[in-house]
């Protein structure tokens, strides 16, 4: 099974989410880095893609380069990844799609609603695959979670509390900071910091295992540090497409959390519990019984969640199994069209443009209901 | 140091309250039961009283017959505790302050905001202690968690988050259970269910440890129980009198959690996050510091925690000995005053009627904003 | 009900255990102090049994005193508790076992091994109770495992693994306390330092739950501490009477551990987990399936569990209530005896004097083999 | 930066180790696969390895084919993994060493002492790196443990507690499932099943955590299960070259524990607890003083800690992480040797033969004193 061409814009030397990209991309060796622009210095990228294997003519000083180079080679690049800041998402996707390329975006995919939907639909006309990592999303027993709801073992879902609460941001005299500041400042994040940010994964999860998108919401913004322009704590209330009451809490000032993503899911028939750092368990209770702790790579696992597992039971996973899930799942559709089959329907599970396109609906809506006093708000998309 | 003379109103023969106070009352040997009127059937009331050793004259049918004989007794009981149906604990502690008893009322104090203001006016009109049984409150790492944040250990308090999920009303089938339903009958309830249950606890710890009042609130109650007339679940965002943003979260469908009452509290120099299931742990965060597990029973605790502990370092301890400490402040306040000296400053802690007071007005600004689409509503106490 | 009449032979003002008999025998309301010889000093000893409710003539200043004059009585204690230090056990549980009085003893029974038997024996023929306190058997999940392994749902016992690590020794700065210096001190403490004091609850419960006695072992026994003569730290493997085996860890010097008792069963059909940090969990799992968590109070547990709950399920139950389920056992077994019926068969949990000597013939025959270089060694009772 | 030539043996397409090997040596690029010889049937270890990317002409059929063949080749391996069999570790190691080549071995690296002895003197005069794949040692906060402890952090070690207990071996029905029968066969597996399995994982780590070696030690096997000619459940006592006491359990029996490799160090000034399934936290103790969370990622850890993490703090790192990092140092090491430097100082923490040699002189005196009825016995090498 020959590799496939896989091409990263940003993530440069220096870049976590670069490395975390790199590392899951090639986790299964499905993916070979085939060309990058890697950096927003041309010397710093070319050199940088050079040292990661590309060819000579592959390695890019610049997106728009690599673009226009890319586009004319027969032995096309299978999949691009956008890992550059946030407010050039929209346009290096939107030029990648429309030249004919596959991609997978980092999260946020646009920072406009406007631009999301034009995303979407530029996906849709061009027949593209464009994924947004939402990598948590790429864990086994998320994974579990949302073939459970989807099988019916918690029967109609009435309640989904999401939270990811972090204290990365708690320091005030760290504050300016410019690796912190710029989240505060409206012209460089938008109109949402920590619910964009970190939020929105939590926000993305209860959608994916729920398979409900969010309707409706009321929220609340604080800027818990003085001075901050956008919210660093934020709460939600949310009404969901099938009926599903919806929590969700997010800080970036809750000194001691970590990386406090957690999803608790509960039905008419028992309720499931996860947290992003013990990933490997996940707590099962079917209603009137006695908790469960579901082991990734145990038995008795839904498909999707065992083929998302590496390591037998027991061991420890972590995040790049799960991003390296969202590859595996992307690698099995772009082979399954080249072979015209039809992919293995447990490799469905990267989040889609319009799940992007969904989170930024909210986020938006979020963000103009606590300006409105906490009103409801409807979420467009 | 001769025991102090303790009555009971309520707590029959199969009451959990009833064995609870019983055994907090009689925990470290303060109190002894001198009189009750222990049921609402006479004579199950008065044999219960006598098997509990109440003396013949002492052991009532009912809870008038006891006021009215114990008002004109030399031998007055030192305090007494109504632990009656939550409609009738109005009128029975009015009646008993204004007859000059001091008096531990479970929560909630009165069903309406009026009667709550007409106690405290007594209360304090009359000179009698009127405490109230946030029992949480007595655990020794809650009344740590207060020390700290009165003693400055957290800066500024600049955020609460608490919580009180259960999953004990989640069974569809058994909504009809008399001992589940009346909580949904706003005619028994009032005006809240699950959030003037559970989450006044949770809503009650957030003010007891940061000595802050909720100031206003905005709030969503959804009922995910078809056919419930008050919520299963509830979320409230909120500010507090010193500026503390506060999320809430409390639910009765939460399958799977058992008595999930936690409080996390976030400040400029750290953040706490203490659990009642597992109330003999605190964590305590030091901003950029690691996490550091605080013992109950442990060296550096603070007095009123250390006063609040029974057992050294690394033993169990539970319930009986959180709401042991309320009785054994109110012992203290009252030996004090009988000897004309000063209390113990460790011993003030038990839960006001004010405080009382105020979660009936915060539940009650919740119902009205629930009502009104999550509008921000004041708290009028 | 009437109270039963309770006497209470050490345990002064100042002492932990003390406090722990006072609490744990009055929880239920079962048990009133009608008689003590509280401390060493006879004015506080009196002094203090006054303060803690004795009639005056009750109210002894030494034990000899005590024995002589309760002897004498008519309205006779229907229990006396020993709670000396542990030279005087075996005298003072002799004398009263000899006047006919039910005994709950302080572990160890007694010093000797020689002395223990004469204490079974003395028990027998006087058809005395003679219990002793290894209280934490005394609590609901550990009676739960118990009840599973009788009732076969392990299948046959193949492993024990028992715990008890502590790092209150730890310190070399302290060893020169004299609360710590006596355990070191062979002419105090006898064969054994931490194996006696803690490690011997650890091997008790292995053997209370699973029903089988420890037949021979081998022990390593270590100073880690210089200066020290006896062991704080030790290893044992051992057999047990229906082909279980043992492994055994106990430690003083376990810096961070605090009161770290734990057990673990492995059988046939599956594995239980309990630590006494965390009481009211109990983890179970069947061969071949997902880990249950067994909440106390819970539905589904064995009678003898539930008996020993005085609380809902989610509220956390601690050591007063597992050392008072010793008390509530010996209550039932009186009370029975006085009304000439069969106890309540869930109530005969209490640890017999046949335990105590087996509790201190195993760690006799460990301190044998550690001195032999782990030969193994036959437990001789 | 070229990557390296990498070789692997054995770890054929079904082979978890396989795939855990290929993982790492690829996870941060630093090892290309260049040659394998990979499965027992020469047809599919081509198919494979050509899978896999090597050159037709460097995917092997047979591992003496592929020693053959590479010795004569200009493009050197770098390093080359021996994933075969355990009783084919000492041939092929033996044989690579001697044709000049570097080499990562899986564990145990022989079967026999001599054997092992050999190895290390092959290795040293031909002056080729022999590492043994103790994987677990490549965890970050393992590293961290190890720094600690050579830092001085715990004073002088007085304790190490280890543990390697899981249920796979615990199904009687599943005793004669080949995947399981051979490791309880003699002829097979050789003197030891669990030690030398599982347990050597947990002996290595305390050897490798404390910088002290096992010098002698007193042990019980059990076969829990009936028929079994070696132990499935181990408890090992010892006393290592700098005085430290230590205790060992590991099993293959305890239903519920999953990967219970566990690690306890316990000094003058502290404690360290570590667990392998939750293994981004570190539990640290300060003598008198509340347990710490160090946080893999976090700040403060030692440089060999921080180099072994590929995530910021809070995210999940797991097995493949650690695996790698035995990689990354031998990439280091390998590096520094071809560019004549020294390599970085915090990448000698890869496991040596002579560490693979020790092991298996502790579990052959293990199984010596195991026969000899726990006769303490000295560690040869």
């Amino acid at each position: 099974m020959s590799k496939l061409a896989w091409g990263l814009i940003g993530g440069g030397e220096d870049s976590q989410i670069g490395r975390a990209h790199r590392t899951a991309a090639g986790l299964d060796g499905a993916f070979v880095l085939a060309a990058g622009a890697l950096d927003i210095d041309p010397a710093r990228a070319r050199a940088f893609a050079l040292a990661l294997g590309a060819a000579r003519d592959r390695a890019y000083g610049d997106w728009r380069e690599m673009l226009e180079s890319e586009s004319k080679r027969s032995d096309r690049l299978d999949l691009v990844t956008v890992a550059t800041p946030n407010q050039t998402h929209f346009e290096i996707t939107k030029a990648l799609l429309e030249a004919g390329f596959d991609v997978l975006c980092e999260k946020p995919m646009t920072t406009t609603l406007a631009e999301a939907e034009e995303i979407v639909a530029i996906a849709q006309k061009n027949r593209r695959l464009c994924a947004v990592n939402y990598g948590y999303s790429g864990y086994p027993l998320v994974r579990q979670m949302r073939a459970m709801v989807a099988g019916g073992d918690l029967g109609r879902v009435r309640l989904v509390v999401a939270e990811f609460a972090h204290g990365f941001h708690a320091d005030a005299d760290d504050a300016d900071n410019p690796r912190v500041r710029w989240r505060y400042d409206p012209a460089q994040a938008g109109v949402s910091s920590v619910l964009a940010d970190a939020g929105s994964h939590a926000l993305h999860m209860a959608c994916f295992v729920t398979g409900q998108a969010v309707t409706r919401l009321s929220a609340d913004f604080a800027s818990c540090i003085e001075g901050r322009a956008l919210e660093d704590d934020a709460q939600i209330a949310f009404r969901m497409s099938e009926g599903a009451v919806g929590r969700l809490w997010t800080s970036a000032v809750a000194v001691g959390r970590m990386h406090g993503l957690t999803l608790q899911v509960f039905g008419e028939k028992g309720g499931l519990s996860w947290a992003q750092e013990q990933p490997n368990q996940l707590r099962w209770t079917p209603l009137n019984e006695a908790t469960r702790i579901l082991e990734r790579g145990g038995s008795g696992l839904a498909p999707a969640a065992q083929r998302a597992s590496r390591l037998v039971v027991g061991h420890a996973e972590g995040m790049f199994g799960a991003f390296g899930n969202i590859y595996a799942d992307l690698a099995e559709v772009i082979r399954a069209r080249k072979d015209d089959r039809n992919p293995d329907p447990d490799c469905l599970h990267f989040p889609s443009a319009a799940e992007g396109l969904h989170s930024i609906a909210a986020i938006h809506a979020a963000a103009a209901s606590a300006k409105a006093g906490g009103a409801w708000t409807d979420v467009s998309a």
